[in-house]
Formats: structure tokens, sequence, C-alpha cells
């Protein structure tokens, strides 16, 4: 079982998920890591998600940033968005992201800001010790 | 079998839907009609794209608008996606839609605009009889 | 003891907050409610805050929307955001509230999305419980 | 006869064009590619597109991206856009080719984004042959 | 023989050009009017300014305006565009005007400024004369 | 006399006024250049352009890009206004020119884009000589 | 002698201009009042700014909004400028008042808000007398 | 006793900060510089601020910078924003910075224009000493 579960859109944001790694280290938070893509591999997604044990989610993902909101429909544990930053500055991913339909919730982080989205993470997994 | 299979991803969308019908029928095409939201109901949306039969999709949605990434995701048939305005003027759902990453294409059209939607649909189904 | 602290920076912000408490309610979660601005009662803000026992907090605000941020920097509980729209459509909150800067992680939502934030605050509340 | 008319604004959009070809011919498509641009050669676009057989045209191009809809309106065939970054990051090119009024449809691919305007091209093609 | 020829996208942009109409007779400009689609009635348009002999044109679209570029690239003649405002506030319009490709200007005015292009004109006239 | 008076609002904005000469000197049209800062030097710029017999202004300026406006305030001659792109990609600028209130006329052109502002020129020119 | 001259670009920035008297008068600051474009009526602007003892200058514009910059640049006492929302939200405004060149300093407040340019010009005085 | 207080956000604001320097010194102004950050270091930056004699501050951030508001509330001496720039250009600095609520003004000036907010407080310490 770990803590977190990571997920990149594509192998192109790891520098994002690089720093979502160091952070969730220095906290001492365990945590899985895959490059799965929503939009290329619908499945291999809706198996990972429904088969992990995180208590968190994070998701990483640039252009129209679909994962994050995917995986939110796939469980009912806290999913963090990260937006990642392209030719149109992150702001696509950015909305695409924070903007979600009712019912559906993410919690968006700011545009590359992995370390955000660790600590959102730590704090999450604190408010349920607590 | 019909030629396009219509989905909102939500029943606000109707507004928008109903100028992709006026136009379909005008120009004689028919059409089966989906309320599914990509983020609320994946599964029943995985089920109705695998087992349509339609020729090309036009899928509609605002905000974060998954849906017609997500239907492209699960057909090989063309996508036609149709931003719906809201509170960001529809600029959320238009780069949602337009941004798509690589190998999943998306065709997006403007916001609200349904009628270039269904004429779009017309276009594509006449290049396949060519 | 409350599950979530709800803070308003404004009392013209109470429509959004109208729809957290709906959601909240609906959910079974027990909510304190404020409203204290971040720019004109800092001392009042950082009393609550300090002196709140909620396991989440949810900062609604517009403009310059420091309160989540204020707020994230007084606890080590999970804060999330909601964006309220007013004459730059709700872009200026927006920004204010997900662009935070490294080491202070604020959870932001949909603009005027206050279901949203309430059904984070759900999902948090369980993963603790997990 | 071809498949798929490619046609650059400007030479200096041919690194987009270049991404069309070499997933046109990964998937076995035709093409035939030539450089007009709609505000600097309006007859000879006139002649091209009026002359060509091609099934499916995708038009590239920056700025104030006229070419696809200007191909729109000289064919029945279906048109698909691919807006070229420049200083406004291509926003400005994004917006002519999505925003095309009633009664003249585009396909709005993403920024640069040529891989899936061939994609789309090739699913487009397989629609008329199912 | 007339001064100016004013040109609407369609007959929706009339309000705009009734502030045209009004500056230029307060000028006592004589003037020409059409409305044509640049995209809908390419040839009409072609023939229309091919055969105008104004000194000056003054082309009126909203959404992907290509109505002013395009006239600018039939005539050797000056050519004033302006945007009108829609579901994007008309940035789209104003940026499908402005961003011109070099080689073919066109002089924009502001977002449904329709009494700013009629002194435009004027000036422009004035210049010729004196 | 000179045809066409070229301002630069700043030294840093010449490589743009480059553009404007190149085309200039390519259609034998003759100009006079300064450097003269709206907001530094309002005088100096107030003595100049009431001065100059020039028949068409060009004003290149970045930021808050006062100086076309400025200019259309103390001249009834054509100006032409060119926004210079900066921190903000020239959309400062862009707006700035381009939005002026009824009853000073500016003629925008795209971002950095000398050569139009000069084939601007050339038009308006012809147009008094026509 | 007065403490602030509050300036409006147009009498129909009034509304705006009303917030700033009520502020100013509930903080007992005595001011001047003028109705003034930059664009339209420059030599009246000069010799009122020049004329005046007012120790701040409010100056209240909408559009491409260069009154406060003017201002800034016929006076060495601090002006504030506020940006009034139109067709483009007040986004024109704003940048064109807040994004002044190095050497032309003007202190921008938040669209319409013209309470927060009296509350401004209440401590600039007070830092005077402190 | 110092006339202005200098306040970054963080170290890396500094470059802006020197801009700040440079143009106190050349105007003989005395200044005290510290990098607290708002939401890092809010009991640090209230003791500052509240423990400085200085009658001008100026707070430089970027991101959501908070900085200049948080100040605001903890002082009556004018406060002068200046947004940095980063991944979005500064536009949410520059939001942040400048759409402050009702009753606490800040004045911004441009996005990394650290020369205009020392120039802006030269005029305020003069506007006390008329």
């Amino acid at each position: 079982m770990v803590d977190v579960a990571v997920i990149c859109g594509s192998a192109s944001d790891e520098a994002v998920a690089e720093k979502v790694f160091a952070k969730l280290q220095e906290h001492g938070v365990s945590y899985d890591y895959q490059v799965i893509s929503a939009h290329r591999d619908p499945e291999r997604l809706d198996g990972y998600v429904k088969g992990s044990d995180a208590r968190v989610f994070i998701a990483i993902a640039g252009l129209s940033a679909a994962l994050p909101g995917v995986v939110a429909s796939k469980t009912e544990r806290p999913v963090i968005g990260v937006p990642v930053s392209g030719k149109l500055m992150g702001l696509d991913a950015l909305l695409s992201i924070v903007q979600m339909p009712k019912g559906v919730p993410v919690a968006c982080v700011g545009v590359d800001n992995g370390e955000n989205a660790a600590l959102l993470a730590v704090r999450i997994l604190g408010a349920g010790r607590a």
C-alpha cells in the first residue's frame, strides 16, 4: 500500500513529477508512479486507478489536461491536478483542470508546481490522521 | 444505424444540441442523441461509444470539456467537439477541446456553434461517399 | 468540533457559500461559517484560523483573492480556495488562488464552484478516515 | 488523385507541415502539398482548391489565419485548420480558425499540432470508407 | 463614384455600420453599402471589390473576421477593419483583423468602433487631397 | 516636405522602425524619423507633430503605447500605430493602440508589423493621389 | 487650493468618479473635478494640470486609457489611474494604465475601483504630513 | 528612520528590487530592504511592517502576489506593488496586486517595473513635503 499515486499524462511531464517525488520523500510519504495518458490509454488508466489503494492521487498533465478529471471520475479519493506549461504557457491545462463540472472535484495547484501538489497531499494525509 | 451520434456532457448544453439537430435534419442526416457526462458517467459513455455504429460523433460540452477527447479515445471515427460558453465565455471549454495531445485528434468548432458542427459532419459523411 | 471551516472574504460571496453549505449538509458534514476579509481584518482571521479545530478549510474570495493563501499560511490543514466571479469573470481570483508560491499549497476549484469545494472537502475527510 | 491536399499559408509554416506529412505517410495516405497565401495569392488559391480532387484539405496558417476558412468557402469537402504559433503564442491563429461564422465549418486542431491534423484526416477518410 | 465602400460580413453587424454611416454623412462623404460574407459569398465579394471605384474600404466583421483581410487582398486601396463583439467580447475578431501577415495591410480600429472607422476614412481621403 | 513621419516612442523600438524604412524605401516614399516619447517628452512631440508637413504618421510604441493616440490628437492626418512586443507579448501595446475613444482614430496594424505599417501608408498616399 | 484633482476622460466615467468623491468627502479631503479627454482636448488638459496646485491627481479612463499617463507626464505629483470597464471588461484600460514606460510612474488601482483610488490618495496625503 | 521600506516576497525577485534601489539612490532617498514571504513568513512580515517607520512601502512579488495587499492591510502608509513576471508573463501577479478589494488600496505599477515603483515613491514623498 502507498500513500500517494502519482500519474503523468506523458513522459514529457516527468520534470514536474520529479518535484513531486522530492517533496514526498522529504516528508516520508510513500508513492507509486505511472505514466498513463487519459486519452491514449484509457483502459489502462481505468485499471490502475481502480486497483490502487493510494489515499491521494496526483495527476500531472499539459494541453487539454483531462487526466485529473478522468481520475477523479474513477475514484472517491481526493485528486490533485498539476497543469504543465506548453505553447500556451499552461493556460490550456490550467483551465482544463480547474474548471471541472459540478460533482467531480479536482484540487488544482499552480502551473508546473509539483512541490505544492506534494505538500497538499501531505496536508490531506495529515487531515485524515488528525 | 445512424450517421451521427450527438452527445451532450450535460442537459444544460441542449440549446447548442438543438442547433445541431436542426442542421442535420435540413441535410437529411440521421442521428442519435444522448446526454452523458464524461466525468460523472464514464462507464455509460464507454458503453455508448463502443456500441454505436455512427460514422461521426459530435460531442458538446462546457467548462473543462473532456467529453470530445474521451470520445475520441474510444473510437477511430471522427469526433467533432463543440465548446459551450459559461462563466469564462467558453474559453475554458475551447482550450480543453482544441488542445488535444498528439495521437487523439478532435475537430473543434467555434463556441456554441452547433450549426457548424452539423455542417462539418455533413462534409465528413460526404467525403466518405465520394 | 467541526469538520470544515467555511470562510468568505466578503458578504457578497455568500451565494457561493450557500452552495458549499448545501453540499456539506447533504453529506452530513459539520461546518462553521465566518465572513472575514484577509485584507481588512487580518487579526481576526489569524485568531479564527489558529483557534479552529476544523480538519479542512474552504476559503471563498473574489478579486485579488488572498484569503485562501493567507489561511494556508496559518494552518497545516488542507485549504480549498473558491474563486468568485466579478468584473474580470473571476480570472483575477482564479489566478490569485491557484498560482501560490512553493511551500504554501492551496487546492483551487472552478470559478463560483462551491459544490466542488464541498465535495473535495468530503473526499479529503474520507481520505483521512481510510 | 490524392487523398489529402495540404496547404501552408507561408513557407515559414513548413515545420508544422512536416509533421502532417510524416503522419500521413505512416498511414499510407497520399497527399499533395502547396504553399499559397490566402491573402497574398487569392486567385491561385481559388484555382488550386477548385481544381483539386482531394477528399480532405489541411490548411496550416499563423497570425490572422484566414486560409482554412477561405478554403472551406471554396469546397464542400472537409477542411482541417492548424493554427501556427507566433508572437501571440498562436492565440491569434487559433481564434481566427476556430471562430468561423455559421455556414462555413472548419475543423480546428491544436496550436502547431500537425500530427493531429493528419490523424483527423485519416479518421475522416476512414469514415467515408466505412 | 463614391468615396467609401462599407461592407458588413453579416446583416447582424449593421448596428456598427450605422455608426459609420452617421459619421460619414456628418463629414459629407459619399458611400456605398453592401452586406457580403467573405466566407459564404466569396465570388460576389470579389466582383464587388474589383468593380468598386471607392477610394477607401471599411470592412466590418465579427468572429473569425476574414473580411477586411480578404478585401485588402483584392484591392490596392486602404482597407479599414472594424471588429464586432460577440461571445468572446470581440477579441476573436480583433486578433483576426489586426494580425495580418506581412504584405496585406489592414487598418484596425477598436471593437464596435464604427465612428472611428469613419473618421479614419475621412482623414485618409483628406491625406489624398492634401 | 516628406510623405511619412515615423516616430518611435523609445530607441528600443528601432528594430520595428527599420522594417518600416525598408518598405518605404522600396516604394520610393520619403520619410522623416524621430524618437520621441509621448510620456517623457510631450512638448517636443507636440512641436514635432504640429510642425510636420508629412501626409501620414507612423507611430511605433510598446507597453502603454500612448504615442499613436497622442499624435492623432495633434493632427488631422491619418496616424498608423504599431504595437511593439515586450513582457506581455505586445498585448498591452496592441490594446492601448487599437481601443481608442470615439473621435480620435488610429489605424492599428499587427504586433511588431512594421512592414504592414509602411504598406498601409503607401496605400493611403495612393488613395489621395487617385 | 485643493488636496486632490479628479479628472475623468469622458462624462461616461462619472459613475466611477462618484465613488471617488464619496470616499474623499468621508475623509475630509478637498478636491476639484474636471472632465477632460487626453485625446480630444490635449491643450485644455495641459493647462489644467500645469495650473493645478493639487497634491495628488486621480485620473479615470476607459478603453485606451492614456489620461493617467499623460497627466503623469505633465506633473511631478503622484498620479493615480483608475481603469474603467467597457467592451473588453476593462482589460484594455487596465493594461494601458499599468504598463507605463520607465520614467513616468502611474499608481494603478483595480477596474472601476474609485473607492481605492480615493483611499490611496488619502494615504499619500498622510505620508506627506507624517 | 528610512523613507522607503522595500520588501521582496522571494529572493528570486531581487533583480527587480535592484532597479528600485538604483532609482531611490539616484534621488537620494533612504531605504531599508527585506525579503519576507507573505505566505511563508506572515508573523515576521507583520512584525516588520508594524515596526517600520518608513513613509512608503514597496512590495515586490510574483505568482499569487499577496504581499502588497497584506502589507497594505497592516499599515496606513501608501503601498506600491510591483508584479514580477514568471510562467504566466506576470499576468497572475499583476491581477493579484491591482484587483484589491475596496478598503485596502495598493498602487500597482507595471510588470517588473522597479524603476517606476521607485519614482512613484519619490513623487509620494514629495507630495508630503509640498
